[in-house]
């Protein structure tokens, strides 16, 4: 049963550009979009449904494509005492930072990450986001990261979202192997890789390269992991410093890197080559007080791809609007509302590896889409917060 | 009827501290807190109704207290062109600017300044603010200032806020008084203000203190002619440069100097002393790119009472959201989570004069409050955005 979508206005996002038909319709069947054009070539047949939009705007569903969506706990407390003056050094001392998250979480139980991650996944989702990477490394032991993972698969199967896992095993040092990083790294890749991916909980695997975290050569040693099984790999890189992390990433054709603020001109290029897609992280930026930003200039020169995201996480960026980070993604790295509308699209999809299916509003891709009340595409990014009026269409139905 | 609000803990604000009262409970009656305190405590009564608040943290409601919110049209296009790399010149020249939203909503009709008002609003409202002040000042002509402060004034009657309206005639010269700034501040206190002022349609007067705009002699102007006709007067001063608007506005201890980025020690002990309170606009700061912090030294030294808003307007912040202007207070500004509560509640009531019945939790006070589901306070100051799950109570009733 066919069903019609018309009397709208399209930014189909097709090679990440707005693409715009004016007066448009979208024929979608079984999930899919069967035909997109202007509304006066829609194709004669049965139409199950006929849906008027009422002169919206649509574009592809938004795709948040780097979160750490489940946790234990949250930071609101460690925010507070730095504002009141607490040193970080003081507040590391007291059990503070990521491994107080890493307690929360172990701790917690999964019906406990299951339900604190769907409170914050609703608010992405009211925002008009159709899909969503979530990553695991708050947990850094087999069990806690399964439990992550597996929190992560049930989002998925009960939300109406589709949702992306990646397995950040190598995101920071537990306390049980202090000072003996490249133990842990061997655990990651020998055992706790293996077990997770073996059970169908992994579609990527990160890993976090900066001095504080891992080496170049730890990275390496999960990467070359990841590809014996299989999977596609992202990586965290040049966020505080430049270790060319982006560039390691390019050479084992990442699927992304992110961050990014630290990166060369020769990073880029290497990016582009690959075709590693560059996520850039805005609420990150913000929310530390980042002076350094990434190389727009060197990444539109050489063609790296280009994505958004919230990379919602307790720390560093609590970020519940992914069109909250298109706004940051103009104002603090002074991109385009249409390279930011990309950016949580077309080459959102393709830093997942989804960009065959998702993105944009073409024939044959799944039909995730938001018909959006506004006057043109950049409403999305010039409005601060707020909850602008649309309706979401995921998988073909309104949701 | 008495109404019972119990099992939750409570910011009552007071004294523009948390003032927390832990397991505690309020009685309202008729709209108003009868009473509020630890729940072992509760008066014995008749209460009609019984509301458990299953653990939720009670602030008072948000009072948004500088805005813009009515206008025609809004900005995106030059957004979008700014990011394009057209000049604010060209943009200027090309009739941009806030030309283009005093032509907007001058050809705009009252049902279509109200309906884009309302939905704005509704954004607002969701955030849980219960207060929220509207300027004029895009119509700029007698008739069209009077259309803007008729939508406020509708605004208020037909929606569950507490709304007060501000008069901003002296907001940009006209294009009919082009060169003619003195005969437009006269034709603003001759006849804009005794006429508006006598139709009940303006609870307080403002002007924009800059070299753009009008000089600190023109603003002396209309507040004196403010003055005569007994109402409050407000200043937007200091935002880009130093003219001491701020100690001008003392002088006539006007209810708030706002934005403030550049006033000195001097307009802060001047403010001090007349009670005026800064309207910080971090929105605005956030959106222009500002890098001139206002001194929140200064500020607290000499007890200024500190107050944030939106300052939401289609030019310089496009904001719709209260909460994460307090973030943004928070990370750009260093204020704490807990000043910034306060200046959304009971300093923020008192820039719009209302301090005595709004704004903090308190016998006799409006019962205005919100329960949110929360884990501690600094938490409304910590999420990037989102729809935080709340309960809110508007004079008494749940909204
Ligand atoms: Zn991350
Ligand atoms: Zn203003």
């Amino acid at each position: 049963m066919k069903t019609l979508w018309q009397h709208c206005n399209i930014a189909t996002m097709a090679d990440g550009a707005y693409s715009i038909i004016e007066d448009a319709a979208i024929v979608t069947y079984e999930g899919f979009i069967e035909w997109i054009g202007p509304r006066v070539h829609v194709p004669e047949a049965e139409y199950a449904q006929t849906h008027g939009l009422e002169g919206a705007w649509v574009t592809p569903g938004l795709i948040d494509c780097h979160t750490h969506a489940v946790f234990g706990g949250n930071r609101s407390d460690e925010f507070e005492q730095r504002l009141q003056g607490v040193s970080y050094a003081d507040i590391a001392a007291a059990g503070g930072g990521i491994a107080s998250t890493v307690r929360a979480t172990r701790a917690a139980t999964e019906d406990e990450l299951f339900d604190s991650a769907r409170q914050r996944l609703a608010c992405l989702l009211r925002d008009g986001v159709t899909s969503v990477e979530i990553k695991s490394g708050y947990g850094l032991s087999l069990e806690s990261e399964r439990k992550m993972l597996r929190v992560i698969r049930r989002l998925g199967a009960e939300l109406p979202v589709t949702v992306r896992s990646t397995c950040l095993a190598a995101h920071a040092l537990p306390p049980e192997y202090k000072d003996r990083a490249d133990d842990y790294i061997e655990h990651i890749c020998t055992e706790m890789l293996p077990a997770l991916a073996a059970e169908g909980l992994v579609d990527a695997v990160d890993a976090f390269c900066e001095y504080l975290a891992f080496s170049p050569a730890q990275v390496e040693r999960v990467f070359t992991a990841a590809r014996q099984m299989g999977l596609p790999v992202k990586l965290h890189a040049e966020q505080l410093s430049s270790l060319h992390g982006s560039s390691l990433a390019a050479r084992y054709r990442a699927l992304s890197a992110d961050h990014l603020e630290f990166m060369t001109e020769e990073d880029a290029i290497a990016m582009a080559r690959a075709g590693t897609v560059a996520v850039l992280l805005p609420g990150a930026f913000y929310f530390l007080r980042e002076t350094q930003q990434p190389p727009m200039d060197a990444l539109r020169k050489h063609g790296v791809k280009i994505a958004i995201a919230s990379d919602l996480n307790p720390g560093t960026s609590p970020a519940l609007s992914l069109r909250l980070m298109m706004n940051m993604a103009c104002t603090l790295f002074r991109m385009t509302p249409q390279e930011a509308l990309a950016g949580v699209t077309l080459h959102a999809a393709t830093a997942l590896g989804m960009g065959e299916t998702h993105g944009s509003l073409e024939p044959g891709k799944v039909a995730d889409f938001v018909a959006w009340n506004i006057d043109r595409p950049a409403d999305l990014s010039y409005w601060l917060g707020g909850d602008l009026d649309k309706l979401v269409v995921q998988k073909g139905v309104e949701r």
